[in-house]
């Protein structure tokens, strides 16, 4: 891909988020890698959506250096760069404080697969990482954010729960390119929004049978999917 | 009624989920059935609403075989057709996973019957499936899903409670016609809305009385009805 | 006033329920009076805001009587027809089924005044009338409903308190005329929503003190009020 | 700043408090003060937001006496000028009855500092006034609004938490100027919506540790922030 192409997928991604109304003014941040050039593509750090064009966004490798653009990259950029190492099988990345995921976050509690909804889409319940030490917190704290994510996957499969929670922050979603990670950012914010008011009506519900996860994670997903068109 | 009408109709209905916001993305879908010419019209499986068009909606026959259209039709075409050999009396089926239906769903309860609103609508609580056995859930699912919303009606009148909560899944709901039952899908969702709320703020809450449901029930449907315009 | 100018009203203020988000489909009605020519104009019963239109307002005589129109009236006409013979001050009238304000009569409770926002619109809590007699919904259940809410306002004043909840149904507003009415229906539904959520998040809260109601209230009505412009 | 330029920055703010849902009809308020010329901006009273122009700008000066504009100014004036006498540093208030902050204030409740949103913007907890004595509230009670909100503020810095709760009634929240109070406005408002949900999903939350308010506040704020571009 073309650093151009990278560029306008990663500007297109980020005007979404306001689409889809998981941000205001300008909060979140959403990012796109080209593994073979090596490159980070990211929405330059506090500038409106309002205004922001192509010539905005910084193109980064991956150490954090500029190779393209005027503008500071998203100070949550050394969060990326983490996930982008550890993961890889995922090409773009999705950080808002969307209002049900960012409950959850504030509220320390991870998102239970209550429904098929969250089945289809998840593959189990949507983690929260532990809390940062004061350390981790004082130095690197960006970076750090990255390590207690990935901390929160060491027996879980990136691709299959496309999405985690930082305990007291907010969510962090990935996918195989930006518009893949801004798609399961909303879906999360459904599953988060329609979790909350299931918890509140019935304080003791559970997760759903594994089987009953299963069969629908693996009618969309997988070699036997069903689900879709061919 | 003509194959193009009958298709044009669901396509019309399906495209009143967005207008509704009873769906995002590819959530949901709507069919109608033509009883005459033993035909089924549905919505394809996986695709947007924003580019569907009228050539998308795809015909089966009452066994699922399809009569026209490229497109593979929705994974619950199964559940629809169940539900059409079931219930004589309707014409249109809608599946959604609205949020405050689905958030009843999840939490395992029946939507009670809790004022004059749902009264005018529904005659009576709206039931919840039992839970599908594994082997329900493994094999036959869609067909399956079904079978349990058939046997959640078996004391009740389709077509006076036209709606039901599939366990853990979402709501299924039907009318007259695809129009007609998607009316009752956006009615559904409200009275979902204002019970979850009522029942968080008075938690020993109870349906209304008998009296007030016929009341209401009867002033807009059967013989005696005189509401509306003649 | 001419009879045209009153049905221009009545629908600008029908419409008015759809613009606060009010009502959807067909619910809720507007009606206003004219006291001197002795008739009110309202909605029909069962017509969608989509299309209604000035020839569609149905006018009638203080008992009921068609006077100009080719539809049916609301059928919760003879309510109305109550109320303006009971609160001789008042020159129009609402009734929805608008969430929040429903949630309460579902609940079975009335609004306290749980804060000014609430003060500087109405005079103390916003009354619940009693449930209806099983005869009382037999027989002349409309008129009856009026009764119920006039009973509710025995030792109140219905112009200081411009609206109520009738249990397990919804609210009745009022004004001085369809406008005012529509303004004190959106007012109140805006009252009943944070009213809820005050009420989820401090259980034990109580109406405010009468002095800061008093102040409130006063500085907006009657003879000492200087909010607003001369 | 000549006044022309005060007067359309107070009405452009206050025209945003619509555009951001944070008012309805006519209420709320901004002002905006210019210290060298020692006047204030303030929009008039009970004056709707669809018809307001430029004209319809009063400006006082530091007792309240108009200089300019054939209104009569927002009947809280007296509030907003002991709040730009006590807070040296701050160039415009805004007071609304938006939904979450008023249930805070309603249900007398502080907002915590639960997430790391709120501490980017926020250097700790909302406060809210204490309740104001009934001889507080029956002579001078839009001043005395304005010393308890001082008092509140005894031991905090006004530029580091841009509002607060005025008990049993609403928000007020200030800035460098009218937009920037604006913006801290629409900010406290999500704030408060999220802190709200929490409390609900998790009633013995308690604020985030010190360490991580300090790094979101000052990463944003002050001479080593390294948030948005140089």
């Amino acid at each position: 891909m073309n650093i151009r192409k990278l560029k306008e997928q990663t500007l297109k991604a980020n005007l979404g988020l306001v689409e889809h109304s998981l941000v205001i003014f300008t909060w979140g941040n959403v990012s796109m890698i080209d593994r073979t050039n090596k490159i980070v593509a990211i929405k330059p750090s506090g500038v409106s959506y309002d205004s922001m064009c192509i010539d905005d966004i910084v193109v980064v490798d991956f150490d954090g250096n500029i190779i393209e653009g005027d503008m500071q990259p998203s100070s949550d950029l050394p969060t990326h760069l983490e996930l982008y190492k550890a993961f890889k099988d995922i090409g773009g990345i999705v950080h808002t404080h969307s209002t049900f995921s960012t409950i959850f976050a504030q509220a320390g509690l991870a998102i239970p697969c209550l429904g098929t909804t969250h089945a289809d889409y998840f593959y189990g319940g949507i983690p929260i990482t532990r809390k940062l030490k004061h350390l981790e917190i004082k130095n690197d704290y960006e970076k750090n954010t990255g390590k207690v994510i990935i901390e929160a996957f060491k027996n879980k499969k990136a691709y299959e729960i496309p999405g985690v929670l930082v305990m007291n922050h907010g969510p962090f979603i990935w996918g195989k390119d930006a518009q893949d990670a801004l798609h399961n950012a909303a879906v999360m914010e459904q599953l988060a929004e329609t979790a909350y008011a299931t918890m509140l009506l019935a304080p003791k519900i559970s997760a759903i049978d594994d089987v009953l996860l299963d069969k629908h994670y693996l009618r969309k997903h997988g070699k036997n999917a069903y689900y879709g068109q061919k």
